[in-house]
């Protein structure tokens, strides 16, 4: 145990405390409140479910982050792909808003939790690895689309159900007669404004005279202006009276205390959807911690990661929340508004808990429409079809997997999705690898290099072919090589040597090996010799507990020049 | 057509074709023909089909090879390891020996056919390279165990029955009282001398003057022997009167023309041992023939092989067989009695046509425990068990691939061993790769070379890191190489330049490039600049097709050393 505190990343920072920090953490905190208060709201109805549990969910996990990460500045929370895929996992269980509804997200947040710490524990952390970015790229962009796509009922007020984008989008085209002026107004003016403040406000107030920093934080209060002026006028000219939709009661107090569900039967159901949910959180939030932690010259443990954002899913199951990850904006604003430790968290999840305690009164009047666009602009900048153009001119099978992710994930659904990416992109790197490139090479004249005979002017001799190996040899790709040195055997009628250059063979599996054994053995009944050169010393290491070097027909050299010379003398004359 | 026809391996060795080849040729289908007729008996037997249904299999399937195949040499019929698969897909379907399941190993044969055929033709050979050895090694010695049980109950004379390994066994000892002791005499009987016709009669026979090849030979025709005595002393004792089982009555005449099933709820219960068996058949047949074309420095052409097997089952499907594949044993004899061509095949396949319109009256008493009995002998040359010490050895990885293949077939069948072995070594694979070896390495005073600075004395600056990358660089294990450069940042204070020594990348896909970019961003905003050197021709060619190398903080060097001389001059002159 006092192991374990001792590795605690709190005592570290903790013990060298100033008030210089305090005033910095200060500062930050208070901006990534205001910044919160709208997005937590926001993000809870786009999961499904009522806007104070998207506060309570943004206090618990902070604290417990600040307790147990290992980034100083990861904000951790509510987030916009987190929340699909927690409205994803929910949808066929119960009616969204219900309170069976919301016992699912706190099971669903504490089965991501224990497995989180589990990973941790184990070190199982380099799991994550195996999502490669074209699967990550064409998930968010997919995932952006699809949350954009929910959010066009709420901003058009009109009624449209569809469990995946292909039967959501003809709902709504349906339900398009039915649009409610005064609300497609609202939800309007709301997205335009914040797509205003985005791109338009920073450049007017650097103008103005304002620092390009302070500029870049002020342009991120925008959703709270939005939502103060939206309730506002709401409120002036009772607007809900006239059909606009509200978010009405809020109930004002604490985080409940909460427990998650032990029904075995629920668990089965969501055990898969709460591994996805573990995994993308966590390489979400893995890789703004890195990029934060490197600007400063810090860096975060991948492995406490796992426990921290399990801590903070746990804390989000106990008192009434949904599954969180570190999200990206909000540790950027963090970050750029100064923060220095996670003492900044403690203080935000302070400002959470006075806002739930005192201002839900004030978001009665909230147009749900004013949410709507908040969520909106916020995810089309996940979306970037750029990529697919990049990806297509850099490598074929990755644009596979990009497209058949985002394509998947658009017509089946986000769970389908990963699964197909996943699957896809270690498909394609295994048919790669299984064939690996394998070069005749020659000598260079004058030299003591080797280069492949169909790209450069090289000398060969017809009683030697050397060949480079440009892969470590495994399983997959061990009869490559066997085909490739029959080849050689059947077209050279006068040859007495073969030599393999293993400079890049970086491991030989038994696979491998056994075939090593059988091209030697073949190729000595054939009266040729098998040498090898510049094996490398933890391969050679293996090959000399094994009989294979005492069988070798052949010779090891240590350079492929010492090999050719010595074998082929006349070549170097010449 | 023209163009097929011209690619036909058989137009090339039939232009040439002299009355010595026919001499040679003529001599090894003796041989072969002599060796075969028991094999197709009991292997038949081991399926669960009449015993004519073993030399059916060996008259078509042998012709269509020679008209498609590479090899020359290849004989291709039933084997064991196949019918024993051929057996556990068809043991659910109807009771062995029945019309039912005679159609059913037929629509097996016919439905690998076509997939070999397909794989052919869509040059899809590759596939079977996903087989490791470890794999097959493990399922193969546990063929052979299961194999060898099975054909106990016939040595025993005695009722038991058992889907599986597991099941079988208790069923065995539970019917020991039951033992039949003349049919024990007279397996046991036929298994001694099996066993001393393999390992004791050749060293008689050379001693006794006879050449090593011809002794070889000779031993070859023991199940004959074994026949022809038991048949004799049957008849001759009335054996069958006192219980012991015999073959019975064997239709004569030519193999029946058949049609498979058009089922399609049969053929989608078939799908998958189908397409078991046509790997496992491939890739034994492939590994035999590249065995014996090396020999004579010829060669054979996979893809062709799959088309050429792919007719061999769908004759057998035409005329009443089973899946066959190209037999070790056979093909080995064949090609030591002097066979050069496949017109071997041909005149074999006419021999065993000859014995099932003329031989059959008098396999009328054939003990079924000499057929058991030659079964057994022969598939324990499978089981190599020293395999597990040798894999343990080399690689604990592929240890594991053994044992749980090897372990999965004999407790849970043939289809679970091999999807079980197969999934755990792509597994396997994937995690060794996703870890890749990194060395920091130094410069070896006085020389112009670099090794890992755990292992050598060598000169570093603390302005600069070397790091080695020993594997190509890919979506699982590009974060690892995140994790190195993020420690060496952190724990060199005074650091200016990373450089990534790249001799051993063959490959950096979209993910790992992304990463690289993420690295050089990260140590730019650190006041680090990122060096690569060594990079290969077409690593380099692709990374120019990206922005990255216009945005890469530092250079890239042709050789290590030139990087560490320019970037590093105090570390050469101190």
């Amino acid at each position: 145990m006092s192991r374990f505190l001792r590795s605690l990343p709190a005592l570290e920072w903790g013990r060298a405390y100033t008030r210089e920090t305090l005033m910095s953490d200060g500062v930050a905190a208070l901006i990534v409140t205001v910044m919160l208060i709208p997005q937590s709201l926001a993000y809870a109805m786009l999961a499904g479910l009522p806007p104070e549990v998207g506060l309570y969910a943004s206090v618990a996990p902070l604290l417990l982050y600040a307790l147990f990460g290992s980034s100083r500045t990861l904000a951790v929370g509510p987030v916009a792909v987190v929340s699909l895929m927690t409205a994803a996992a929910l949808g066929d269980l119960a009616a969204a808003g219900s309170p069976d509804y919301w016992a699912g997200a706190i099971t669903l947040a504490f089965l991501s939790g224990a497995m989180l710490v589990l990973m941790g524990l184990l070190r199982l952390g380099f799991l994550a690895n195996f999502l490669s970015h074209p699967v990550i790229s064409g998930f968010i962009s997919a995932s952006g689309l699809i949350i954009a796509a929910s959010q066009l009922k709420t901003l058009l007020g009109v009624e449209a159900q569809g469990a995946h984008l292909l039967d959501l989008l003809p709902a709504l085209w349906r339900a398009l007669p039915q649009v409610h002026g005064l609300t497609l107004a609202v939800g309007l003016a709301a997205t335009v404004f914040l797509f205003w403040v985005r791109k338009g406000l920073k450049p007017l107030l650097v103008g103005a005279g304002m620092g390009v920093r302070a500029a870049d934080l002020f342009a991120k209060a925008g959703p709270v202006a939005a939502i103060a002026v939206t309730v506002a006028l709401t409120w002036a000219l009772g607007w809900q009276g006239q059909g606009l939709k509200i978010v009405g009661t809020v109930p004002q107090g604490l985080p409940p205390l909460t427990l998650p569900s032990f029904d075995l039967g629920l668990w089965r159901e969501l055990a898969m959807p709460a591994l996805l949910i573990s995994i993308v959180g966590f390489v979400e939030s893995v890789s703004v911690g890195q990029t934060l932690a490197a600007k400063r010259r810090q860096r975060i443990e991948p492995d406490q990661e796992l426990v921290a954002l399990g801590a903070g899913n746990l804390g989000a199951a106990f008192t009434g929340g949904f599954p969180v990850t570190g999200g990206f904006a909000r540790s950027v604003v963090n970050f750029d508004a100064g923060a220095q430790t996670p003492a900044a968290g403690v203080m935000t999840a302070g400002g959470i808990l006075l806002a739930s305690l005192l201002l839900t009164p004030a978001l009665y009047f909230l147009p749900k429409a004013t949410l709507a666009a908040t969520i909106i602009v916020a995810v089309l900048s996940l979306v970037d079809l750029g990529a697919l153009q990049r990806t297509w001119a850099y490598s074929k099978s990755d644009f596979a997997a990009l497209v058949s992710t985002l394509g998947t994930t658009l017509a089946a659904g986000v769970e389908a999705g990963l699964i197909v990416g996943v699957g896809l992109s270690l498909v394609l790197h295994l048919l790669r690898s299984s064939r690996p490139h394998i070069a005749v090479v020659g000598l260079v004249p004058g030299t003591e290099s080797f280069r492949n005979v169909l790209r450069h002017p090289v000398r060969v001799s017809p009683r030697l072919v050397s060949l480079r190996v440009d892969e470590s040899l495994y399983f997959a790709n061990a009869r490559s090589l066997e085909d490739r040195v029959n080849d050689a055997v059947a077209s050279n009628p006068e040859l007495q040597h073969v030599v393999l250059q293993c400079s890049a063979i970086n491991d030989i599996d038994t696979s491998a090996l056994e075939s090593l054994e059988a091209i030697d053995q073949r190729l000595r009944e054939a009266g040729i010799r098998l040498h090898l050169s510049e094996v490398k010393g933890p391969v050679m290491d293996r090959l000399r507990s094994t009989d294979f070097l005492r069988h070798l027909g052949g010779e090891v050299f240590l350079t492929h020049y010492q090999a050719v010379a010595s074998l082929t003398p006349e070549l170097l004359a010449g």
